[in-house]
């Protein structure tokens, strides 16, 4: 596609101007300053496309529109929520159009029936907040919940850190809009909770990372709130007891949070805010149980029991919320302190629980024959894990053996039984390897479900296929 | 379609023979006394057609097999477990092969993974049994678990008692290897737990009634054993008391289990089998926690209070698991119970929680108006409900007035913000009310996949679509 501005086709222009005729200029922005804030996700891709234009639609008859007229000229369209995607997704390209949702952010809590109705723009936080008035919990929980959107988060099927026990966005949306390649708004799904009539359309547009519509409005499933959560922090002399440790703990009880740090991560945060976490440590364990009452204080002696069998080296509990909240803040400390240690590729691999101690080893191989430090967190209730490829963004060779091993790290995964990405997408970044994980088969079903429901390919081109 | 036997075409027996040369003489039924065994499901519609041959399949190569010659020849597929559902979605079709599952039953635990990998005939209570024997659950649970399959469990993402707290099928389903229409195997998913790389094909297939392709192997996530339940009963004067009550308990809490029954099932149950239920109640609601230890008295005694302010005129507690599962049984003898006072035709709307009490006054007024019961029992924590069209199946009128309700009931629901089917599927019973369900740029986008998938529409044609 040729880029735009001064080189782009008269057919080019003429088609914005008549893009602003149908939404006025307030809803149109052509300002190549303002086009610049709506190029990039966090993945800071310098190779992002540059837009003829960016829409930031007000509603959904604005959404419409904006894909009536894209059909019309076959003009691409990349949805766009509130740019925190981890994988590219919704890189600009050149010679479309970006389809901001990001005006589009009302809540609206239904108590009786315990849903939010939420418009794509909103952000996570925000939902949970309105839902926390109510004494009703939204679960999903992305590290990036302060600042990430509904719309993006149901794009992605995102995941979180209590994913171990309450599930993923898939399970907590009941019903959406979504805006059709044509323009055509469907209602799918709604505010009952059970419901199975006609194909689960639904769950395929959850994912689908803006390739199939574009979701104008989301129903989510609310729970009663949280209880207090009580916290276990556990150290390993090596990755495989804490592995170890992971599986006997899931074979029991589910915990409502069951994180690791190897030792990598752990040194890092402690070079970036001294947090009083054991640098010897091969691996770092963090579990909560919500289990109500005095039950979570059964679960946490359960885990404490499993650690132990596990051959933990140290063991600290505390039902104290505030210390709880202190481990789960070094935890999220890992993405800033080693973001200083150099520039990151970051993975979201996923594997079979039992085989994590594989996936570490294999990806400390991979650090080792590069040169690179690949240090590791990972929501290992669920086996998802987000090796971080740190490397010299000024040193050509660098950078390279970065690629390399960033996806020598994905080959690694899929060789495991497991996945290239757990919770963040395919997106742009990692599309080259999709073909590895899923085979040509799964390959050519995908694009007959994009053909039949974007036969002009104008939805979110680039993404996933 | 032609009706297959003397009538048919030469081409179709030529046909038959080349899957007998392709697949064997065990494998391919053409006996018409065992033909007559694979025609019905548990809607006993006579309208059930004649098949040219049953093939029992012995292997994924087998249904692989089938589809290919089916492709080839162009005759209709209809997949088939193990004959109970509810819906019509196995029933026969003239000049069709009925493609049994019933010999692919094997079960497999990974116990360390807490997965099952199961083939499509394997019954629901079988992959219960295999997994409680390492000390896991596999949640869902329909009513008729003792007998239906995962196959049809999948197909139709059946539901059951559990759900409230543990959510559906789909829920569970970690990946899957189906066959498509041109006999391609496709494998999706896996044993990870999270896995967002393309589009989510895994969910598409789970509830598509055997229409886009045939499970041969699914994996079904499993979790730690159920504790122990407590047991509440409380009766209401009034549904509408009743389901205030659902209302506030589920705002508080998720109870394991929160089964409603009216008046007329309530005494239903007491003609045929003397249980000590109150004839007088309104409603009778019967609801379990399973939270562990000490929590579960605490989730009772929240319930008890909700149950109080709603104005419960009587309240049961117990945690003696004989006196729970006797309340349990009570609600599961409601079917057989109410399959004595007549012919029936059985429904599985849902809606709302808040506008239970609307479903069931309209459900009443059509009860009334047509001269018919229609004794209701509800999933109510979910809005999920089976009200049960009793008729005389020798009066012409009845029958007439029967499915006159049966299809007013469907309209109530739809009105009400709600769906035709909560967990039973399609099928062949309700596909006419489909359309006013979901419209028809639904109708239309479903007609796209299904399109995409199977071409020559030969998976399963009449059942949804």
């Amino acid at each position: 596609m040729s880029t735009a501005a001064a080189s782009s086709p008269p057919s080019r222009s003429t088609a914005v101007d008549e893009l602003v005729a149908r939404l006025g200029d307030g809803v149109v922005v052509t300002r190549p300053e303002t086009i610049e804030a709506y190029r990039r996700d966090w993945t800071a891709d310098a190779s992002a496309g540059m837009p003829l234009a960016v829409v930031r639609a007000r509603t959904a008859a604005d959404v419409q529109e904006t894909l009536r007229w894209a059909s019309a000229h076959g003009i691409p369209v990349v949805p766009r929520g509130a740019g925190s995607g981890l994988s590219g997704g919704s890189l600009a390209v050149d010679g479309g159009v970006t389809l901001s949702l990001d005006r589009m952010n009302a809540v609206e809590i239904d108590v009786a029936c315990r849903v939010a109705v939420v418009e794509p723009g909103a952000l996570n936080a925000e939902v949970k907040r309105a839902a926390s008035e109510h004494g009703l919990w939204y679960p999903p929980d992305p590290s990036s919940f302060e600042i990430c959107s509904i719309g993006g988060n149901v794009a992605t099927n995102a995941g979180g850190l209590c994913c171990v026990k309450y599930g993923v966005t898939t399970d907590y949306v009941l019903g959406m809009d979504v805006v059709l390649a044509d323009g055509t708004l469907v209602t799918l799904g709604g505010k009952r909770l059970k419901d199975v009539a006609g194909l689960s359309l639904l769950k395929l547009f959850v994912g689908s990372e803006g390739t199939l519509g574009v979701v104008t409005r989301a129903i989510l499933r609310l729970v009663p709130a949280q209880p207090e959560r009580s916290t276990l922090v556990a150290t390993f002399a090596s990755v495989s007891d804490a592995a170890r440790a992971v599986v006997g703990v899931c074979a029991e009880i589910r915990p409502a949070l069951l994180e690791l740090m190897d030792t990598v991560s752990v040194n890092a945060v402690e070079d970036y805010r001294a947090m009083g976490l054991d640098r010897s440590a091969g691996a770092l364990l963090l579990a909560q149980s919500d289990a109500p009452g005095a039950a979570a204080a059964l679960e946490i002696a359960t885990m404490e029991e499993v650690c132990r069998q596990a051959g933990t080296t140290e063991c600290f509990v505390t039902d104290d919320a505030d210390e709880g909240e202190a481990f789960l803040t070094a935890r999220r400390a890992a993405f800033p302190a080693i973001e200083r240690r150099g520039a990151i590729l970051l993975e979201d691999v996923g594997v079979p629980v039992p085989v994590l101690p594989d996936l570490l080893a294999g990806i400390a191989e991979i650090a080792t024959r590069h040169g690179l430090e690949i240090p590791v967190v990972a929501h290992a209730g669920d086996g998802n894990t987000h090796p971080i490829v740190v490397h010299d963004a000024a040193s050509p060779a660098s950078v390279a053996a970065a690629h390399e091993a960033f996806g020598e790290v994905m080959t690694l995964a899929i060789g495991l039984g497991g996945t290239i990405t757990g919770e963040h997408g395919v997106g742009r970044l990692k599309k080259a390897a999709l073909p590895d994980q899923l085979g040509p088969d799964v390959m050519a079903l995908t694009r007959r479900i994009k053909d039949a429901l974007d036969p002009q390919g104008i939805l979110n081109p680039g993404a996933i296929l």
